[in-house]
Parts: C-alpha cells; sequence; structure tokens
C-alpha cells in the first residue's frame, strides 16, 4: 500500500508563528476519518516565522478531499490573517519503510 | 514530548532512483532501538532523479548517532555511489499534532 507524503513550511507574520501552531495542532478527529494518517507540526529556533508540517495520507486523494471538510476549512481561515503568503513544500507516494517490511 | 523532524530529498544518477530506494527500504530494526520513530522513503513520477525521504526520531541526538550504526553506515554506503550529489532538506522540532492531543 503506497501512501501520500506532504511536507511543507509556511510563512508567518512577525509574532505569529506560536498562534498558527495553536491552530493547526487542535485536536480535528475529522482528519484521522479522511484518512490521514499522520500530521505533525513544528518549528525551528533559527525559523521564527516560519511553521513546519509533514503529513502522510492515504492516498492524495484522501488529502484533496479533507481539504473540503469543514473543520479543515475553519482552522485555514483561522490561520490564513496570520501568514506571510511564504509556503514551500513537496508532496511524494511513499514505497516503502526500513522500519517494515514491505511487500515486493 | 517533542519529536525531531528530517525531511529531505536525495538526487540520484540518471536510472539509479529505484536502486536507491531498495537500499533505503532495507529492513533495518537498528533504526527503531535507535529511536526512529517514522521513516518512508518515496518519489514523484515528475522527478525520476530524486528520492524522498521523511523521518521522525525521538530526539536529534537519536538521529545524529543512529548515524553511527554500522548498519546505517554500509546502507549510505552502498547508496552513495549512486547519488548525484545533490541533496535537499529540512528538519524541525515536532510541538504538536491535530491527531492527538498534546500536554501544553
Amino acid at each position: 500500500m503506497t501512501t501520500f507524503a506532504n511536507v511543507g513550511s509556511l510563512g508567518t507574520k512577525p509574532g505569529k508563528r506560536d498562534a498558527v501552531v495553536e491552530i493547526l495542532t487542535q485536536l480535528n478527529p475529522d482528519l484521522i476519518e479522511a484518512g490521514c494518517l499522520l500530521y505533525e507540526v513544528g518549528v525551528r529556533d533559527d525559523e521564527p516565522d516560519t511553521v513546519f508540517v509533514v503529513e502522510l495520507w492515504e492516498s492524495e486523494e484522501a488529502h484533496k478531499e479533507s481539504l473540503q471538510l469543514q473543520s479543515v476549512k475553519d482552522s485555514i481561515n483561522d490561520a490564513i490573517p496570520l501568514l506571510s503568503g511564504q509556503f514551500d513544500g513537496e508532496h511524494f507516494t511513499v514505497l516503502g519503510s526500513p522500519l517494515r517490511n514491505m511487500p515486493r
């Protein structure tokens, strides 16, 4: 089973980083139901205006569809006024892991 | 408990991407013992010479120390001849997740 990895960073307005972390880490069971396997939110000491995210989803479609969830729309709307507009990111198809046997 | 996220991409020599994926996805129980919580390896259809990795570790130190493991050194040595030398990456401290309650 391949999964979909979505990795990115969000620029925040000065002083708003922690508020964005707060929004993105609000417990949201909808995400699990939508097929989110992992969603980690973090920061770097040397980047005071950036929030980093790593997400794993059952599929690219699951990720896309999750953006239609009202709870997700709400958190995006909450975050947007705090963001600088600078985004960076990458997504890819996961093929395997050295932590588990993958079917060949 | 904060964890350490390490995200990156490795450029491969033309035609060597899948061989690098094969090396990086070889089952390696040492990693779990070393504090590796997640290690996903993947690709993008539109980037034939790049392998993407997402790693979560118990700590930055755990990640650093893992590089001294013989099994990790061996897989790095196996992969190096297949790599183009182009690396990109980011690491950050994970603060929380919308998939779980984080102690405040």
